[in-house]
């Protein structure tokens, strides 16, 4: 077992990565208050953990709430369901809400917990590999608009968060490269040492090597914890791990949220930005190829969905959050393993990079 | 023109009470910190007040949002509407809301603030004497639920509140009370002299007396300032706030959201709390007969609604957020201008309350 601490004042919080901690009360109970449970899961994920994940909890009084499965779920209509089981409970402000799942799960729950009596402890039970590297981890919490993605939401920390690399046995193939996306990124942004590291070990983490995979998580989840123990509300640096999301937000509203896993759609965007770092003169040509050849490899996209044109992007990406007053901000590369946020971008090279791409 | 402080660390903020003020720049525009602004509002209070302070934002890109006027409003869906306005105008993080109306508008306005892009700026002009002494103060955001008033929200602090005593000239008399319920609650619950002042000075409020409307709502803003500094997010002290309000959310949330006024509901529930402290032997009758009487002259209800039985208020209560691990607990009052919280209820004299009352 490994503890890493996101340090964030009277806001830290452990992440326990490792194999058979699911099982064990001692990473749950010492960080639930209170007599009151509510695990917080989904359709696919209820028959497979709920049971085990139950069972740990002794005598507290835990009430489920089992989520359909899916991106397009992610929303107030959905939120709404949790407070319904939440109140016809009575569960009051000392309960402790329990995500198990995925991102979606994750992002939801912890909204939940944010919003229900006006904030309630909750615990990240992260069950893919994404939610393990990146969701779970730094307080974004929220759901999505049809109008854009987690554009309602709470920064709100967790008590604590468990990654069971157990819990990855059972996750699809197509999951498994949505979250090495996120991973990849990492390096990308903040770690080349990290980078040439999954370059070596790529193959090992698409077989579920358990030692890989614990190693990948813990390395992903200290650089983020680093990165938002310095700027918890993305005043700042925290912008950097956006690399690829401002692309990869506007695929997944063209497509329809759950079209795309999210990490899918991060692999393209990232392309698409370090493309545009290419043409901006900051990366190589063979840089790009090194990504685009990882991500190859990985199972993941590598371009834009074909239907989506360039007035698509930029319709799409004047809203996203990361526009400031009007202007558009990039994540781009200075280089690999260096991530830089501008508004300075060419717009002419920018429209090269929604053809290429 | 007073100003007050909420002491809160770095999310302190004034409060500017007097006349003249709303249409003052100086009061608004330096807590404004981009271009964009977000004036939310209910269809009873633009027609009054919308232009005036639309003139006052000067160049700003201002963008109005019009809410149905009600607390049966006050929910999930109406908050919907407010997000969908900012995003199909393209509002960004740097965005600000002013709520301009009563204690639903500010509500709904600072919860949408608080989880906008995961927050944005806000400010607070109330409209009405209940928003200018309670809801605009300390934070307090969040929309009701079917099953629960209150239950969705956060603690979310504004940047400035305008509490310009103009704007309660066109006040229908109704609502004047219903905040004149809140004035009383603290003089009750932590300022005995004021309560003495009220008992002299009431007819003056109720004429609308400006130099009275002033002192009444400073003199609030203090009393509730200086809690809230105290305990901001309610672990202890500024539960006394509450007084009144386990009972009187039970009477809203039975007779239907929009009903009884929040401020009559509370006038009705201070009548049950302070039936039952008497009861239990700490105030006595004649306590109990001064607090009736200037509810009376103040025009507010002081029995809850006929049709309610001690079965509804029992089944109620409980679900109320002032129960921890599923004991009832009450503000009551040790004596006059002195509450305390307790879960040391004697529940034969609480069933007294609800029949008597």
């Amino acid at each position: 077992m490994h503890e890493l601490s996101v340090d964030l004042g009277d806001r830290s919080y452990p992440i326990f990565t490792g194999a058979e901690l699911f099982s064990k009360p001692e990473y749950l109970l010492p960080y639930i208050h209170g007599q009151q449970v509510c695990v917080v899961t989904n359709e696919t994920v209820a028959p497979l953990y709920l049971q085990q994940l139950k069972a740990v909890l002794g005598d507290k009084e835990v009430l489920d709430v089992v989520l359909p499965d899916g991106e397009q779920y992610k929303n107030l209509n959905t939120l709404n369901l949790i407070f319904d089981e939440l109140l016809a409970a009575r569960h009051n402000r000392t309960t402790t809400l329990i995500a198990l799942g995925g991102g979606v799960t994750g992002d939801m729950t912890g909204f939940a917990a944010a919003c229900y009596q006006r904030g309630v402890d909750f615990i990240q039970v992260p069950t893919t590999l994404l939610a393990m590297v990146d969701s779970s981890v730094g307080g974004k919490t929220g759901v999505n608009h049809a109008l854009g993605k987690n554009m309602i939401g709470a920064f709100y920390q967790p008590n604590c968060v468990l990654a069971d690399t157990d819990l990855l046995k059972t996750l699809p193939e197509r999951e498994l490269s949505a979250g090495i996306a996120e991973v990849i990124k990492y390096g990308l942004v903040s770690d080349y040492d990290f980078f040439v590291w999954l370059e070596q070990n790529m193959d090992k983490l698409l077989a579920k090597d358990e030692a890989a995979l614990a190693y990948a998580i813990d390395r992903s989840c200290q650089n983020k914890a680093s990165v938002v123990a310095r700027d918890e509300r993305e005043g700042g640096i925290r912008a950097i791990l956006n690399f690829g999301h401002t692309f990869g937000h506007a695929i997944e509203t063209a497509q329809g949220y759950g079209v795309w896993l999210h990490g899918e759609a991060v692999a393209a965007g990232m392309v698409m930005a370090a493309d545009l770092s290419q043409r901006m003169g900051m990366i190589s040509k063979d840089d790009l190829s090194r990504l685009v050849g990882m991500l190859r490899q990985a199972k993941l996209p590598v371009m834009a969905p074909d239907t989506m044109t360039s007035d698509d992007f930029i319709a799409l990406m004047s809203v996203d959050k990361k526009v400031l007053d009007g202007r558009l901000r990039l994540v781009l590369l200075q280089s690999m393993g260096e991530a830089m946020v501008t508004s300075d971008i060419d717009r002419a090279l920018l429209l090269q990079t929604f053809s290429a791409c």
